[in-house]
């Protein structure tokens, strides 16, 4: 068996560290624009209204992906130098995540916005699926994870994929559709929970 | 016995590293809004003031609130899915506060400001209540925590509670008064301290 | 031997955490404040240089209190509740560091930057003295902490809380000779290195 | 043998949380400068192109170094004062980078910033080459690192050095021909990957 070039959980923990700093600088893109005054005070947290919505939005979706990534590297028992490359490929679009909600969260009627935001989550899946796939292949998992197991994440993934690129170009036709198709992911993440295939004791 | 989906150290550690960030980036509130000449820097500082003092208390209570949070995953001895998303709007109501620092730091005799401040500390201890309740009724906690210790906090939470929510609506009549009320629940901790049933060895 | 609320290394984790991110947030303060053209870069950068180098001081400092930090509590062998405030207050002025840093970088011939830059040092020094003397008061040290390390150790701080306050006042009849002041504290701990009753196997 | 300052983990430790975040702040540049329409969206998307582009490349540097880095401190067996300073001095030109990658991102066909971003590279190189030779006289690595193995690294280390200088001064010529250069050391590290020699097991 070859070398691992480092432990698993040293790029969980590295990892971890950037999840954790991008969750809490989205909250740096709601900030007041004016100094409130008992006339706009109300006017200036009506216009943030959208900001936290977005904000909200990509909070949820980063911890269920903290989660995901947490599952994938608890199984992970060897690390190359493609895994590597995959993971930080994959932390790049975690951290392209910020953009999208202040874009979205600026101007949420405009198709662009929810079109890039659901771009950047497709990319961020793929980064996930590609990842997965790759540890799949070389045998870097450990026996926990079954060809059974595989090929229900491989499908899970594969959903969220096809949602996610029609969120993006249901935008431009109406902005609400296309919310209410990304929005399908996310509760089933959430609702769903974590399977038991995955737990770990 | 069911298994964890996750370590209680691992979900700990994580969320220091959030609390670490949003305690940190509170600070970035207070920047000179033009640069200081001769003339113009006693003004700058003097207008710094109820930034910083905004700062101070958010600097306290999210100290307070990092160490409670440390005193329950000290005793999970188990981590379901229910459990993780309570967790996670915890930290969401945390990431808040440094937006609701800027909005009394800003405007400190708005009542708007001392409203929502207040309204966001209510937010917080309701995440709390709620994520130690669901663990005390669903046995995640180790036998440490007695019926009398979980009684015993859930008062002190309900106080607290209370205590937000009158700060909030009393900023209506009278900031200082607000302000008043609120100091209440951070002094009941500074001072009380940790209590005798919840030190580990 | 009564008990520790918290096991030092967590606390010297989350402290390590708010350190990491204060050193690194301070370079957020130097920034294109306008779109650099063949005509204005030079200008631009040569504007940035008061910035820089008030940010290398700090960088350089955050480092030697970080060591100093690290060293505390590698000796500290419990914890208790006031240690914890003691370092929440420590943390709480470093955490004003960039705040000062902005101000001496902005305004580099003012007094007023330079005052106030010595007295946040001096407040930092001052925290770490109350933890020490209070750790060492209380027994809450290991026994490698002798008598004359803490005598030695407490003479050292003596030396730079007279220092700082001497910068800062000074400040008001030159900043020159108050950073002249001022660097000595640097240079000392710097070049001095670490002692040889401090290190750990 | 003489003892260690602080253990290699610990500071390694640190030196992860502060590339941690030097790579997630990296993003906080990309922003919309103003509230996007329907009218300029297009417009503001392709004016932040340089940005996200000097990103890009600055992200993948960082984990490069970051990959490095841990490749030395999982050698290294022992700290002393001096390992200490120079780690210190190598975080700091990489805290540099943001504002290399902001210059650069801003006024990508100012010769000005594709020579200040070699610079910094050329500096961060240099940092590296320093504390790996520092380590190896001293003899503070483990004996995995061998004459042969030092030998190589400080060619490729020496390869760097030219290169990015070579780049910093071509950019005077021109961009494109500087950028070029650039770009042969990244690719030499991603495709060349981590050596069998360093490998952990």
């Amino acid at each position: 068996m070859k070398k691992s070039i480092m432990s698993s959980t040293r790029l969980e923990a590295f990892s971890d560290a950037v999840i954790a700093i991008i969750i809490t600088i989205l909250v740096l893109e709601i900030k007041l624009e004016e100094i409130p005054t008992e006339e706009n005070i109300w006017e200036i947290i009506i216009k943030l209204t959208p900001k936290f919505a977005s904000y909200i939005l990509s909070f949820v979706m980063l911890a269920i992906m903290w989660l995901n990534h947490h599952q994938i590297f608890h199984q992970i028992k060897r690390v190359d130098n493609t895994l590597l490359w995959l993971n930080t490929h994959l932390l790049f679009w975690m951290s392209v995540i910020p953009f999208g909600t202040d874009l979205v969260g600026e101007a949420p009627f405009l198709w662009h916005g929810s079109f890039f935001y659901a771009l950047i989550f497709f990319m961020n899946t793929l980064a996930f699926t590609l990842l997965r796939n790759y540890a799949y292949k070389k045998g870097l998992f450990s026996d926990e994870v079954t060809t059974k197991v595989q090929k229900r994440i491989t499908i899970k993934n594969g959903i969220a994929l096809v949602t996610y690129l029609s969120a993006a170009f249901t935008s431009m036709i109406s902005v609400y559709i296309s919310f209410a198709i990304f929005m399908t992911v996310p509760i089933m993440y959430v609702i769903g929970g974590v399977q038991a295939e995955e737990v770990e004791e």
